[in-house]
């Protein structure tokens, strides 16, 4: 088995997105900008591009996923790629054949990226390591490892509002052990400037001190939005909440769920967050995912010009 | 909850496709046309259009459907849309999101249309009123309520053949109390001034007479089909067959099958309708279903046509 | 029911693509050469045509697959095709709805093409026997009976390599008796000409001689392979080696299974391939799947052009 790839090449251009974990601030705003860009190009989705005509995107689901699965390809059809659906429960993994031999039989048919969503951490990384062809590989989420268009796509959203981060304290709030979304966030900020950030979680479900040296950690919510401009909450995977010894959905809410009530010790007009799909009730309440003060949506229209921006960047290019 | 909102918009004109239940006569003869005419600028299908370029269509099928996802899939791809097909059991609707939140969440991906079949009434309804974009919902059936694409296309096919309907005699046979085909199709042909309409089935599947005060109710297969000059047989779910207290396929072919012995109780060359699929010896012979009488396969044509327009219809007028 | 329909018209054109059996030299190399030319036109795939634009393909996939299906797609795409993948496991098949219902069905939303996959042998002929238009249906693997485009694109990589057919001796090894793609591989070979071919299986899972007069019937694989220029390995269906009364896996691999020691007993260069996907360490070993001699992933990129070249022949000069 070959070790994990690089995802920057020799003049440091990125090749495949696996990670934000030491991805350069320069390339982070460089994606940022093409978003933008790109949302202006397609009036928001309207105007099909023909960016990517002739390239073929393969998304490899390995996991269930309704938003992100539906935002990558969106983010390909628009860009005028052909996109392929992997139906995982319709393959020869099926019939045994291995990760990889699916993967190099995908190649031979000539694919141009593949967007991987799996449950255990590193498999993008490790079909990116094992290709035989020039594709990429774009990381849709791998365990409790990364979600690195996640973390870009809330990154861009944030700066819509908030374009300087040297002013923001951010908290992000659930179960930080398991998340590869705050894994992503807690990388793109940090890349950004951010001025402070707080990862809140149980006990239980906290992360290693020294996995986050550039973060506060803390197992009180009330201590940790204190004056914060930005709150991110995390869905609760209810398989986590025995694990965390909390004894229902209501108790999880009274400790850590954003009430209004619990806002309002943030700062004034602090902008809330949350990747989706949102539990109601359970680690936000459902007059403030509903809110002014909620990003929610802005982040899901985001994340396909986002997408849009990871593609072009990494199959235009090659063209 | 916001209540059902009206599919029409304060000049008139159509915003949602919901029910046929009080379309005025002219904006159902406007798509008749308008499907006509679609047929012969794409030549049955053959010659792709760019009405929609640029559009985005989502299918949110939450009950299985073989033609109909497919009609309007085709549909849209021919009208140069670009086809989100939703695909229920690998949503997040397994992770517990709520139905608006997975529409919110597509809304803001950017969604011109949601396509909805569920098997709750009143579902594309709750959605349309529910909706935070100018996205247009058609209903692909809902429940026991309606399915006004069939409706529309059951009409369309007939006018092709007898374009008078002041003359018309139709029966519609089956499980009335539980057919949104049946409620449709009563809509449609009350609307363009059908001369008779009778609804047969058996006294348990029989619907409400104060629901249908403009058709004449019968139990009795053999007075319903006496002189008319369209039999309307609707599919028999297996399940309602014990409701029904009729005791085998063969029975209830016996005393509510179209045969052909019965066909020639109607009027000389009766027209023959099903909105499949069809259970072949259960509501209707296999000879009468693929006789010269039968309209079942261009009912299916007609349907892509009749998509195609209420989709250009929606869709076109807002670009 | 109609009998099984020709795949010749009376011009000896192609209109449907069932089986090999039978095939002219000449119309199997003519789809080779067209074969090498889309290849040549599209570059690999990465340059889309138009040569399909208008014509609607429909897979109907009644056994899953991922290699076919997503070739298949990907030759009607690239030829720009709409495709409509068909569910099966959400079609109306759930519904009770006959094959043939199914099929008419889909016709009269007007088809093209129907690629078809089916665990009986004979349905795609079926199939093609009792079409209403004149759409053409294309045999994606049929029971044991024939998968045509495998065998084509067999012979399609082979003759890249070795463009005389006449100096070749051919070992197929494995469950020779269940396999579509050794009956489609010995039809192919044969009409170009093969100097040799050999068959070889356990004796449980050995053909019937007379079904294949033209090739050696062999159940010992060391002397099959002997001084060959191509083994072609066949997967083993887990299932199949009880029948065989082979206790293990280790045991066929020992007995069957293609090691580099065995290699070495073909001719010097011998080709090695194989249908995918395969199992590693079963029929064959992975030095020798991953090795130099191996042309397996060849096998899948030529099988994109080569159904291309298929969908083409078929569906072009209808236009």
């Amino acid at each position: 088995m070959k070790p994990s790839t690089s995802q920057l090449d020799a003049n440091g251009r990125l090749r495949h997105l696996l990670t934000l974990d030491g991805l350069p601030q320069a390339t982070i705003l460089a994606l940022l900008d093409r978003a933008e860009a790109l949302r202006a190009q397609s009036r928001g989705g309207t105007v099909p591009l023909n960016l990517l005509r002739g390239r073929t995107v393969m998304n490899l689901f390995f996991e269930p996923s309704t938003r992100t699965r539906t935002s990558f390809d969106l983010a390909a059809q628009r860009l005028g790629a052909q996109v392929i659906n992997f139906d995982i429960a319709h393959s020869s993994t099926v019939k045994g054949e291995s990760l990889l031999d699916t993967v190099h039989t995908l190649e031979a048919m000539h694919a141009d990226a593949f967007v991987v969503r799996h449950k255990e951490s590193g498999t993008p990384g490790f079909i990116a390591a094992n290709l035989r062809s020039g594709a990429a590989v774009l990381n849709a989420g791998d365990g409790s490892h990364a979600h690195p268009t996640q973390g870009l796509l809330d990154a861009l959203t944030l700066r819509q509002y908030r374009p300087d981060f040297s002013a923001l304290r951010i908290a992000i709030c659930g179960d930080i052990r398991h998340s590869r979304v705050a894994r992503s966030d807690v990388h793109a900020f940090c890349a950004l400037g951010v001025r402070e950030l707080r990862l809140c979680a149980p006990p239980e479900l906290a992360p290693d001190a020294a996995e986050f040296p550039q973060c506060r950690i803390l197992n009180d919510f009330d201590q940790a939005i204190a004056g914060v401009d930005v709150a991110i909450m995390l869905r609760l995977q209810k398989e986590r909440m025995q694990a965390a010894a909390i004894p229902s959905e209501a108790e999880y809410f009274h400790r850590y769920g954003l009430s209004t009530q619990r806002l309002a010790r943030a700062a004034p007009e602090c902008l809330v967050m949350h990747p989706g799909p949102i539990n109601r009730g359970v680690e936000i309440a459902s007059d403030v995912a509903d809110g002014p003060q909620s990003l929610i949506l802005e982040q899901v229209a985001n994340g396909v010009n986002l997408r849009m921006a990871v593609l072009a960047e990494l199959l235009a290019a090659k063209a």
